[in-house]
C-alpha cells in the first residue's frame, strides 16, 4: 500500500458550484502538506487561501513558495493569488469588532473578503458594549453595509446591541477572547444563538473566515455552475 | 409599587427600524400576559406573531380574541395580521427538511416567512442524509433559490452536505430530535457550527423563527427607517 | 432512632448576625415541613419569608396557616409578618427587566425587598437591548439609583450594557428565560460573569431573593450584633 | 483599507460615567498594542491599569515606557499614574483568601484597589476552612468591613462560611487553584453561586480586578458625571 | 426465544463475598420486576433491601406482598426481613444533614445501616453553614464517631467544614438539592472531591444507600467468605 | 403553500442498498404522522419497524392498523410483517445485559434482529460485574458466538470485561440507568468509548436498535444492491 | 516496600483469548517504561505495537532497540515484529479519510491492520462531503468491502453519508480536527452516536487503533483459545 | 500594606484534630513559597509532606533546603521527616493499579501512606480488567486486606471489579490517563461514583494523597485530640 501524494483530492470546482472555493484550514496540517498544496495551487494558476497559518508554517511556506505567497501575520492568512473582482460587492459589508483582542479574527473576515475580491469593507474596532457611545457614534454608517460581522468575545453582548439597531444581517463571530468561563469562546457563541434580537446568525469560534464566506454567499447573484453530483 | 401592566414595553417600531417587527415568544409568558399582548396589537391595528404556542395558551388566545388571531397548531404559531407583502422575496428561500420529526420547526419557519410577507417557499421535508438520492434529485430546485433554510437533529449531517452543493446562503436549524446523545439538539448545532463547507450559519436550536428573519434580512433592500437611538 | 422534629434546627439569629434573616426555600421540601416552619415563626412572633412556594404548597399552606400567610402568586413568595423598615434604604434600589417572562424572578427580588423593610423600589420591565431605545430612556432614573438588580434570560446582554451606563452597583440575577442553548439560564450567567463592564456581580439562576439580600448587604450600615461563633 | 491605529477607541469616560474608569485585560494583546496604549494614557496623562500582564508583555512595557509604569509580578499588574484618593473608602475593605496559592488573585484585587484610591486594604490570607479556628480567629475583625473580597479555589467552601458570619457584602472571587475536578475554577464559582447563605455575589473566576470594581461601586456615593449616551 | 423469568440473576452471595448484600435500585424496574424479586427473597427467606421506591412502585409491592414487606415513605425505602444485627458497629456511625430537603437520602442512609443490622445511628439535621453555630455545637458528639456521614447539596460547604473538625472519615453524599448552578447536585458532589481538607470521599449524587454500605465496610472486620471467582 | 403529505420521503431502497432497511424512530413523531408511514408499508406491503413507541402511539396505531401491526410493549417496539429470513446469521449473536433495568433496551436489539429475519440469538441478562460469577458461568457461550451486543448502564464496565473475554466483536449499547452522574447514560457510554480492552465500538445511548443493524452488518456478505447515487 | 519492575503484567495471551493482542499506548508511560515493555517483547519474540509515540519516545525506544523497532512518524507507531498473517482479511478493509488533517489517525488504524497481518486496505484520503463527488466518485470501490473505517473530524457527516451508501459496517473513528466547539473531537463523535444513518458504530477519539482491532473481529473466524479465567 | 510572609498561616494542629495533618499542594504554589513552608517545618521540628512537586520544584526545594528533604520523582512527593510508626496499620492497606500509567499516582498513595506512619502497603500494577486473570490471580490477596485503594484511568472498571470481590473498603481514585473522552479522568471518576458494586467511594481524579489520608481515617481509632473550636 501506498500512500504518498494520495493524501490530497482538492474541491477545485467548489467555486464554480457554491459561490465560495475551498480554502486550506492550516491548522492541523504540517508544513509538508501545506506546500504540497500551495505547489498544486500555482502549478493550476489557481488562487488560494491558507487561514491559521502559524509562524513556523508561515516561515516554511515562504521560504518553499517565496513571492508567490502573501502572509498577514496579525490575520494569520497566506494567500496566493487572488479570485476575481466583485465589484457589485464592494462597501456592503462592515467589520465591527467588540475589543482590541479580537483584532486577528475581524483581520481574518477582511482578508478573506478581499482575496475573493470584495473591496471597501469597513472594518470597525473597540467598540464594544461597555463604553456604548462608541457603536451609537457608528450606528448611522453601518446601517448603510448589508452584511455586518460582527465579533466579538467575553459575554458577547454587541451581537444582540448591534442586530437591535441596524437592518442589515449581522453574522456573529464569537471569539475566545476572555478567560475563566468565557475562556474558549463557548459564552460568546451562546450568547450569538440566543441573542433576543431576532436574526442573527452565528458561525464557529474564531470564524473569520467562515463569516466573510457567508457574507459572499448571502449578497451574490446566484452562480450559474451546476452540482457536479447532479 | 404597583405592577400592573408595567411589565410590557413592545419595541413597536423595530421592524422600520431592523427591517424585522418584534414577535412573541410565547413560552415562558402566562395566557394572560399574551392576551394583553395580542389585546395591544389588535387596538393598534399592528401585526403580531407567536411562537411556541403550546395547547393550553392557543386555547386561552382563541377564546379571548376570537378570530382575530390564527393558529397553526404543527407550527405552534399564533397570528394576528400580517405584514405587508414583499413579493420582491417571493421564491427566493427554500425551507429544507431532514426528517418528518422536524417539521414543526420547517413549518414555523415557513409560518414566519409568510406572516412577514413572503410567499412561494419552497417546503422539501425528509431528506436525511441517510437515503442521499432524495437530496440529490432535489438540488437542481434548490440550486435556484438564494436562501436555504436547512432544519435537521440527530447529527445534522444535512447542512454540511447541502451547503457543498448550492450557491444560496444556508441557514442551518439545528432541531431537538433525537435521543442519547442527541437529546436537545446540541450536536446538530455543533454540526451546523463545525460544518466542512465553508458559509453555513447557524440559529439557536428549535428557531425556525430566527432563521426566517435572518432570511429576510439577508435579501432584503436596506430599510429607510433610523435607529431610534441617534 | 427517632426523628420527628429533629430535621429543624432554625438560624433565627442570622439577621442579628449577618444583616439577613433566614428565609425558605420552598422547593425541595414537603408542605409538611413548610407547615411546621411556618408555624414555629408564628409560635415565635419571628417574621419569615419562604421562595419558590408552587400552588400546591401555597394552598396548602393557607389552608393549614389562614391568614398568617401572605402569597404573591406571581413572585411565588409566601411571607408571615414583615422585618422592621429600613427607611434610609428606601429608593436606593431599582429592579430592571429584559423581558416580561422575566417578570417572576423580578418580582421576587422586589417582594424579599419589601419584607426585609425596604420601600420605593423601581421595578422597570421588558426593556432588553433589542430595543435599545426602552433602555436609554431610562438611564437616568437608573443612574439615581445606588443598588440596579438587572434580571435577564436569554443571552443575558442587558448586564453589560446597564453597567456601562450607571455608576450603581450592577447585580445580575440571569434567569432560566429561554430555549435550546439558553434553557436552564447558564448562558445568561455566564454572560454576567463573563461581562465586559467592569463590577458586576452575579447571583444564581432565577434567584431574585439572593439578589435582594446582596443589595440589602451592600447598603446596610454595619448590623451591632456579633458572631454567634465568636 | 487601512488598519494601523484603528483599532483602538479607548473609553475615557468611562469613570466619569459609571464610577469606575476603564481598564485593560493584557492578555489576548499583544506587547505592541499594550505600549500605544500605555502611550496614549501618558500622552493623555490619564491613569491605567494593566492586569493579567506576563513576563514578557512586563518586560516589554517597562522597556518600552521606563519608571513611567509600575509592575507587581506576583498580582501581574501594571499601573501608570494612579487616580484620585478616595479617603472615605479607606479601611472598609477586607479582601480573605483561603489558600496561599490564591495570593496572586488576592493581590490583584488589592492593587486594583489601590489604583483606584482606595487604602487600608486588609489582607488575610490562608485561612481555608480545612482549619476553622483561623477563620475564626479572624472574625471580629472582619465584621467591621462593609466589603469582604473572599478569594478561594478547590471546593470554595469559605464563601458560605465567611457569609454566614459577617454582616457586609460577601464578593466571591473563585479562582483556578486545583487539579482533577476543581481544574479551571469553575467548581469554586459554582460553589459561590449556590452558597447556602444568602447575599453572596460572584465575579468570574481569578477576576480579583472585578471584586475589587464591584466594591467601589457598591460603597461609592453616585457619581455626578452623565452617562454619554443620553 | 423466550425471556420470561430469565432477567433475574440475583447475587445472593455478595454479602457472603462483600460484606454487603445486593440490594435493590427500585428506580427504572417495572412494578413486576419488584415484585418477583420480592417473592424470590421471601422464598428464599432472605432480607432484601429496596431503595427509591416512589408511590405508585410501594403501593403495588404493598400490595402483592403485604406485611411482609416495610416501607419508609420519607425515605423511599423498603424492606423485607433484616440482616443479622452488627452490635459492634451501634454507635459508631453520625449522619449529618445541611438542611432539612436533605431528610429523604439522609434517612436512606439510616434505613440502610438498620437494615444491615447497625444501630444507635446519630442522625443530626439542618446543620449547614450558614449558621455555624449549630455546627460547632455538636462538633464534640461527632468527634466520638468513628463515620460521619454527610448530606448537603447547593454548594456542599459541610463536607470540607465538618472534615476539618472531627478524626472520623467522612463520607460525603451530595443531594440534589438547590436550583439553577446546583440543579442535579453535581456542584455538592465537586465540593466533596474538590475538599480542602484531606481524606473526605464521596459517593454518588443522592446516594445514601452506597454512603451506609461504605460506612460499614469501611468499619467491618473482614468477613470469612471467599471471593466466587477464585 | 400546501404541506398535506410532502413531510413524508420513505427511503424504500435502503435495504438493497445498505443491508439494512428503514426504520421508523416513532418518539417525536405524531401518532398521525405514523399511521400514515404504517398504512404506506402496509399498501406497498414492505415490512416495517417502529421503534420507541410509547404506550398511546401504541394504542392509536392498533387502534388504526389492527392485527397489521405487532407491539412488544417490553421492548417498545411495534412491527408490520418482517424480512426475509437470513438462516445463515442465526445463531451467531448473543445479546448480554448488566441489569434487569436494561431489559427494555436489549430486547429491543432482540426484535430487531428477529425482525430482520435472525433468529436463536442468547439473551442473558443480569450479568454485572458486581457478581462476576454469574458472568464467568457464561463466557464458554458466549465465546461461541460471532457478535455480543453488551447493554449496560450506570459505570457499564461490562463492556470491557466481556470484550477481554470473547474473540467476537462487542458491540456496547450504554443506557440511560441510573441517577447521579450516570443520569442519562454518557457515563456508560464514555466508558465504551474508553474501554481498556480494544475493538469495542459503541452505538448512541439505550439504542438497541442501532447495534442490531451492526450486528447484521458485519454478519452478512455483501448485498448485490447498488449505491442509488452512482 | 519495592516497587522496581513490579509495575509490568503482560496480557500475553489477549490474542489467543479474544483475537487481538495486548498493544502499548505510548502516551503516558515514560520512555523508560516503554524500553522495558519492548525489551520484554524480544526476549519472548512476542510481536508488540506501540501507538502515540511521539518524537522524544520514538527517538529514545530506537537508540535502546535499533533496528528490532520500526516507527511509522506519521502514524506516530512503533511496532517490533509483526502477527501471522491473515490473508483471508486481505481486500475487505476501507480506510475513508475526511480531511487531509485526518491521515495520523487513519494510517493508525492502516498500519495496525498490517501488523496484525492484514493486507490490501484501501486507504481514500481527502473526501469530505463538502465535496460530495470525491466520495461519490469511489462508492462502487467502496461497496466491495466488508469494512469500512471513516475518519473524520469537524463534523462528522463523513460517517452517516458513507453509512447511506454502503452495505459494510462503517466503524467511525471521530479526530479531533477542528477548533472551537470541535476542538477535541466530540462533535464529530456525537455525529457518529446520533448518524441517521443505521448501524454505524464508533470508537474514542482518534482511536484509529481500536477502528482495526474492531474491523478484524468483525471480520475474524472465532479464535480456538479460551478464556483464561473458565 | 505590607504582604511579605502574611500569606501563610500553617494548621499545625489539623494532625491532633483531625488524625491527618495539613500537607502541602506544591502545584500552584510557587518555589518560593514552597521553600518558606518547609523552613518554617523544618524550624518546627515538624514533618511535612509535599505532593505535585514537579521537576523545577524538586531541583529548588534541593537546593534551598538540601539532605533536609527527600524526593520520589515518579511520585512527584517530598518529604521533611515522617509522622510517628502506626505499626496497627502495617498491612491493612494494599493499593491496585490498572495500568503501568496509573504508576506515580498509585505511588503518590504509598507514598503518603509511609509518610504517615505505615508500612507494609502491598502495591499491585497492571491489573486491568482487559486481562481479567490477572486480577483474580490476586484476589485471595486482596481479600486480606481491610483497605483496597485501587487506581485507574480509561473507564475505570477496575473500581467495580475489584469492589465485587474484596470485602474490604474500595477507595476509587480515578486518574486523568487516556484520551479523547477519558482525557482529564472525568470517565474514570464517573465510574467510580456509579459503580454497581455497593460501597465504592471516590477522591478527587488523581488525588492519591487523598485516598492515603481516608485510608488513615478509615482504620485508625478516633484521636484524642479536641476541635480547635469549641
Amino acid at each position: 500500500m501506498s500512500t504518498s501524494g494520495d493524501w490530497l483530492c482538492f474541491d477545485w470546482t467548489r467555486g464554480e458550484r457554491t459561490g465560495v472555493p475551498e480554502a486550506v484550514l492550516a491548522a492541523g496540517k504540517s508544513a509538508g502538506q501545506l506546500i504540497t498544496i500551495g505547489r498544486a495551487a500555482i502549478e493550476r494558476r489557481a488562487p488560494v487561501l491558507f487561514t491559521r497559518v502559524d509562524a513556523p508554517c508561515a516561515e516554511a511556506l515562504v521560504k518553499a513558495l517565496g513571492d508567490r505567497i502573501h502572509m498577514d501575520a496579525t490575520a494569520r492568512t497566506a494567500t496566493i493569488g487572488r479570485e476575481c473582482r466583485r465589484p457589485e460587492l464592494d462597501g456592503q459589508v462592515a467589520v465591527v469588532g467588540a475589543g482590541s483582542s479580537d483584532l486577528p479574527v475581524a483581520l481574518e473576515a477582511v482578508r478573506t473578503l478581499e482575496h475573493l475580491g470584495v473591496e471597501d469593507v469597513a472594518l470597525i474596532m473597540d467598540v464594544g458594549v461597555a463604553g456604548l457611545w462608541r457603536l451609537l457614534e457608528r450606528v448611522d454608517a453601518l446601517r448603510t453595509r448589508r452584511i455586518v460581522i460582527a465579533v466579538a468575545g467575553m459575554e458577547g453582548a454587541l451581537f444582540s446591541v448591534v442586530a437591535g439597531l441596524v437592518p442589515g444581517l449581522v453574522i456573529a463571530v464569537p471569539t475566545s477572547v476572555g478567560y475563566g468561563v468565557c475562556a474558549g469562546g463557548q459564552v460568546a457563541l451562546n450568547s450569538a444563538l440566543a441573542a433576543c434580537a431576532p436574526g442573527v446568525v452565528a458561525v464557529n469560534i474564531d470564524n473569520g473566515f467562515g463569516a466573510a464566506c457567508a457574507a459572499i454567499k448571502a449578497l451574490n447573484p446566484l452562480v450559474k455552475g451546476k452540482s457536479t453530483c447532479s
